[in-house]
């Protein structure tokens, strides 16, 4: 497609394009919006490699256009939510400006990695919700989409987990480093009692010790507490202990009350085994005695929703709004150049968002992009400009990008969320309306277009 | 972990773990096992660079150690299946040896490649079985799990995915590239119409025609054999048109009735737009008119199933068997070196794979590993020994590992797999055993072992 722009000398004309997403993941109320800050990197590092160029001549592309994408630089402006926005279906989250040609190339780039962090940090936003303020590990690699765990782990510490296993993000994105033994540092000594006191004598500042390989409550916390009173005479503390099978309330509970009887109040229980949010409930809601959650597969996979279904659609080219209509109305799209104006009610809470021509004011009403006859006033809010400049010519205006910052705005704009948005089992919808006038817009365009086929 | 060994003296003392998985994904009768080509060359160049040892050093680990990794080279001898092999849960698919410390390294990395990559190649089996010899191309990179999107679409050529919309894994991995055009394209130009005719001009030879911007049967179908005319015109030929929204099935079929009855019956049709195993079986259950799916993001993500449980558990250690019991009995290992032996029936059909200690010869009956109630003879059959040497010493021993051969020889190893392990419903469970011999062993070290704490 880029080399048929090219080979129709439009090479020039400039093009819009809308990212945004048609359902959340998870059957939740919101999505938290990532993957920006590595967007605009990966944008600013775009190449063709003479190996690409190779590549694609052997696949038929022909030289004027291999020329052209030799000293190919992404040089579009970007308009963007910013990273950590709370975001709901529909509404524009990037507005991406600039040749047709470099608008339509970055699409699967932009699709992949925003689509992805996103899902990632919007589940690992619903495990810490469900945990209740307590920490949340990520310890999913092993189970991670493949390199695909290089971001998820980064994706996740946005969504609010504290620290990670993964070790090569948490080097990359200056995260949290944390990990304990595995069963095969209990099984490689002669006992389990052994292999917790050399762990303790080698980590005496931060020891965890795992307690389930042989039997929990008979030989794994007997032992953890022996190593407990061996490290207290010796004027250090054992950190925590580590349950990865079993019934995991049952055996907290049982736990707690062990450590706690032989005087061990201050260490901690961190619990782990294919938890996720929906099971980390469940166990608070029995009272389980857990200080930190280890959550693996189901967080940094986006467990059960594999992905968000984000898209990218032209929106106008060469001076045109342009549209793309559908038999199914929720597929039809918006024309032209939008923004997303955001109200909030006097405690400062979001209320409704509604989306708007990028030329046009505030309008005093919103309509339901599909239900007409469903509107909502809008006057007596103040209100928010969701999408700012990011990029320009290329170039990323971001400020301030650091994941612990990201995280920090994330949670801000949660706290900004109604509760009702937020509960796992038919979340309240949050309202997403169209202008009037944009609305006429669109049905003006579709009445267009048919006439030519109807 | 690996720096407690390290301080233990024990950087020289023999370990081996054993790979295997406990589930199978999405409800089958069987996986494929992938990964193992880029696992090894993963290991080849398994480095700790100047950058990560400073990272090291930052969290606390010591000189010592850190000078131990400058010079770290995996040397350890792997045993695996083949690459494309079928196995089954609970069975050793690769057996990793050497010193423990480089064992214990290699987990995460390990685990990570062969659970990711054989989850797509089943998944991808599964597609292409639904297809029943239709062509499938991979479309899903925009929705991949990030930079995991680049192993996928390889697993996914494994199972027997035809081409894929990846255009760097196809340059990597030497896999065929397909992709057609988007709605951005038709949207571009003043009609459809136009646009066809001006994609048709651009790429006579390969010339696929996205029917569904605007109308499929009013438009976009009418218009694509206006095009097809005008190519035959010009002695060219339209090669397919894609249908991407509306009721796959019915728009398929009138679609073809309308190609065909212009004498258009070469022209094939493409479908797409959230395709799967089951939604490809019930259209063509209901006679739709499909040559080629494209399938994206419900393949290249595992959909429903997001990851595969493979583990990776310490079996001896500085001689002697190990071995982790638990209270679930299905997650108690089988301790010791072992080796997998698969009987074939006469027909060369599989018929039961068993596992047996390594310095064991074929046992003539094979016990369920759980329920030492259910044995199966095994005389009068052909055996095969599944756990063949591929790597030595850190170098890799694999002669051939073009993705095309590793899917030729999946390809075969499932014609192998009777037909009743393929259904998606309840598939019947293909018999995995233990020998006696082994079961003694593991029952001994269990009393053993108990008998420290009971």
């Amino acid at each position: 497609m880029a080399q048929g722009f090219f080979k129709n000398g439009w090479s020039k004309k400039k093009a819009g394009f809308d990212y945004f997403f048609r359902s959340l993941p998870f059957e939740g109320g919101y999505l938290i919006f990532a993957g920006l800050s590595d967007l605009l990197e990966m944008l600013n590092r775009y190449r063709f490699s003479k190996d690409d160029l190779k590549y694609l001549r052997s696949k038929g592309f022909e030289k004027p256009f291999l020329n052209y994408l030799k000293d190919f630089r992404f040089q579009g402006n970007i308009y963007s939510c910013r990273e950590g926005e709370i975001v709901f279906p529909n509404e524009i989250i990037v507005r991406v400006e600039g040749n047709i040609i470099e608008t339509q190339l970055i699409e699967t780039l932009l699709l992949n990695i925003l689509n992805f962090e996103s899902l990632i940090a919007t589940k690992a936003s619903r495990v810490c919700y469900a945990a209740k303020g307590r920490k949340v590990i990520d310890f999913g690699l092993r189970r991670a989409q493949g390199f695909g765990g290089f971001h998820a782990s980064k994706a996740a510490a946005i969504g609010g987990v504290t620290a990670t296993s993964n070790v090569m993000s948490a080097n990359e994105f200056e995260l949290e480093v944390s990990g304990t033994q595995a069963h095969s540092w209990i099984e490689a000594f002669e006992d389990e009692l052994t292999a917790f006191r050399k762990f303790a004598e080698l980590y005496p500042d931060n020891c965890v010790l795992l307690v389930d390989t042989y039997n929990t409550l008979k030989s794994g916390v007997p032992n953890a507490i022996k190593i407990a009173n061996e490290m207290k005479s010796r004027g250090r503390e054992l950190k925590a202990i580590r349950l990865d099978s079993g019934d995991l309330a049952y055996l907290s509970k049982k736990s707690r009350e062990m450590l706690d009887k032989e005087g061990f109040k201050n260490v901690k229980i961190i619990v782990s085994n294919q938890l996720d949010e929906h099971i980390i409930r469940s166990l608070l809601a029995q009272n389980a005695q857990v200080d930190i959650f280890g959550v693996g597969t189901n967080l940094i996979t986006g467990k059960e929703d594999a992905a968000l279904d984000g898209v990218y659609k032209l929106s106008f080219f060469d001076r045109l709004d342009r549209l793309k209509i559908s038999d199914n109305i929720e597929k039809t799209l918006l024309p032209g150049k939008k923004k997303v104006l955001r109200h909030l009610d006097k405690g400062g809470n979001f209320y409704a968002d509604v989306i708007v021509s990028d030329d046009h004011t505030k309008p005093s009403v919103m309509i339901h992009p599909f239900s007409p006859e469903k509107r909502l006033k809008l006057t007596g809010f103040a209100h928010e400009n969701l999408l700012i400049p990011v990029m320009k010519k290329g170039k990323s205006t971001l400020k301030e990008n650091h994941v612990s910052r990201i995280a920090e705005y994330a949670s801000k704009r949660l706290s900004q969320l109604p509760e009702e948005h937020k509960r796992f089992e038919n979340p309240h919808i949050y309202k997403v309306g169209v202008s009037n006038n944009l609305l006429k817009k669109r049905n003006k365009m579709i009445k267009d277009i048919r006439s030519k086929f109807e």
